[in-house]
């Protein structure tokens, strides 16, 4: 299968984003099919790829399911004819502001919703602050969803640095686990690559980590650096911190060569330990 | 605190390796202390330091709990007035052969013991392929032990590559992890230096992974490179694949530091996902 990955730049103005991202995935799309006329089954975005990082914004930018940019990007999956991982987007909904991942079929039909778990409240003295449990509330689910291409697992940037979360949705069978991220210039020199390397190593999965690009005048500065990596490890793909894109093809029946020949999963011992959801007796 | 990591030449014979790793210990300590009065707090070792790793070996130099080797060890930790993280050896009991950790305080007394939970059967294509299962019986207790210096967990190199396990032990409140272990030339390379890191970031603890050295002429090459990483991911100390010792002087607050600025443990869903021991309701 074939993955775009387009890191892109957060201006203020949201149909700005949204506007832009339409025309950086038809050039990267037209680009991949001129070079061999091999479409892309999937384009992954940036973590708030439409809103600028700021606790302040994400109430200020929020909107309901079913709203007008979720509208937008419904409406460019099924145009371009692509599984579209539209990034994370502020959302509104019963009165508490969400961090949403959503995701779109080719035929524009929403396959997922992923509401960020784990919100990022970090104090590094001499390095990053931010809280953004100042405006945001956190979701509750696991995110496993079925694509043409396979079993896929969605978080959201701070949620992958819990082993347990991606370990859960391998066991529900996700092969390929897509993470819209916004490290920052603190932590991502210091764990990006380790944190995709090893959720791949120890689950023997896909992961791709999709940034949005660096803007030094922001008052959050993104690592960028998205980066696709194989179960056995390998980075397959990795970018600097400017707009790009980069198109990777993979073969998600790696995931069951390497399962076999280091059998990771299965060796787990479930009689001396068991990893559940809460609500699981 | 002051860790020397010992990674030591495995021969065929069992005495000559405990031997010579007594001559290793005085050594490296000596050393130590005429370079600046400061004496070691723990000594590491690595996985089946004195009995070849073949799976024909495990019993043939198997002996029980308290047996001469044991004593010897005992004797060893006593007469360096060190705490001695014995590496493994072979232990046999009850008819079953384990890969069994002691390690023992200053007096000599045994403070811990871990058998194998994991046991190593790997065949990668091209690469390593090994069976411990052949010989060997898996262990099923977490291990972590109080010293002088802290809270400390215990596991045996596969045992490592399970995070449901380190992090067990991290909550039961361990804050450095010691890893006699044996990765090799094809495993090595791609997976030891991410493993041990991932593991200290994810956990915010150090992580103490001791080898033994390579030996070309032996049926599996050990990929060495002993390393300490600090609960940020920095490798503080990282070893090549020849006999050596190495001292690194940490400060086990530091995970509280850590632990406060970036809150990866507290931040943790157990309202969502539970991480438990089999036998706990």
């Amino acid at each position: 299968m074939r993955i775009i990955q387009l890191q892109t730049k957060v201006s203020r103005d949201k149909w700005e984003n949204l506007y832009s991202l339409r025309t950086q995935m038809k050039a990267a799309i037209t680009k991949a099919v001129s070079s061999d006329g091999i479409r892309p089954d999937l384009i992954t975005v940036g973590e708030m790829f439409a809103c600028p990082y700021e606790t302040a914004c994400f109430p200020a930018y929020a909107e309901e399911e079913g709203g007008p940019a979720w509208r937008f990007l419904s409406e460019l999956a099924a145009e371009c004819e692509v599984c579209l991982s539209a990034g994370s987007v502020p959302e509104i909904a019963e009165g508490h502001i969400y961090n949403t991942a959503y995701v779109f079929d080719r035929d524009g039909r929403q396959l997922a919703r992923h509401r960020k778990m784990h919100l990022f409240d970090i104090d590094v003295k001499g390095g990053q602050h931010f809280r953004e449990s100042d405006t945001l509330t956190a979701g509750r689910e696991v995110t496993v969803f079925d694509t043409d291409f396979g079993r896929v697992g969605l978080c959201i940037c701070f949620d992958c640095r819990f082993p347990e979360l991606i370990r859960l949705m391998v066991l529900e069978g996700a092969r390929l686990i897509l993470v819209p991220a916004a490290f920052n210039t603190t932590t991502g020199p210091a764990h990006w690559e380790v944190m995709f390397r090893s959720r791949a190593v120890d689950n023997q999965c896909f992961m791709v980590g999709t940034s949005v690009a660096r803007d030094e005048t922001a008052s959050y500065h993104a690592w960028g650096h998205s980066l696709t990596v194989s179960p056995w490890g390998t980075i397959l793909s990795e970018m600097d911190a400017s707009e790009a894109a980069a198109v990777i093809d993979i073969d998600l029946s790696e995931t069951d060569r390497i399962r076999g020949e280091l059998p990771l999963l299965s060796a787990r011992r479930e009689d001396v330990y068991q990893l559940r959801m809460s609500h699981e007796k």
